[in-house]
């Protein structure tokens, strides 16, 4: 099994639990993996559409959805991050 | 206004105008209004949040949410789009 295959379960699990009892535990592991994804070049834009995947496929409520957002925001955080520092690198070099 | 209070405005206005009549055009129009976000360094959680919070306050149904993805995903494109250009930029710079 590859990482992104991987991904697609431990994402999904990260969701489940988090629905099942919202705690910054796994928000935390939320930000954890957001390293993970960059380092293995997973795009932004990857993490957003397994999101809908996961969602389209659940049968998870309105509220549940919008609460699922909460990991969605973790992991985008990580992303929003890792930008910002290659941007002060790249001033920092010009 | 400034760009913020304007984002949220124009955010809300294409989400709604895209659930009513989902079409090419409004993608492409989410496209380019990341090009201006990531001018504006608005962080892409910043985004994140801002979908969740319009989808709260909303009366749409769970398809729309989920529909409401295709905007978000179109925008994180963008940002993968920089994030990428970024590197490639800092590996030449290397």
């Amino acid at each position: 099994m590859d990482f992104r295959d991987s991904l697609e379960l431990k994402y999904k699990d990260m969701l489940t639990h988090y629905l099942m009892d919202p705690n910054e535990r796994i928000l935390y592991q939320g930000q954890k993996l957001s390293r993970k994804l960059i380092e293995f070049n997973i795009a932004p834009e990857e993490v957003v559409s397994l999101h809908k995947s996961i969602i389209s496929d659940s049968d998870w409520s309105k509220k549940e959805l919008i609460d699922s957002f909460d990991i969605l925001l973790e992991v985008m955080i990580g992303y929003g991050f890792a930008y910002r520092e290659h941007q002060s690198l790249r001033v920092q070099q010009l």
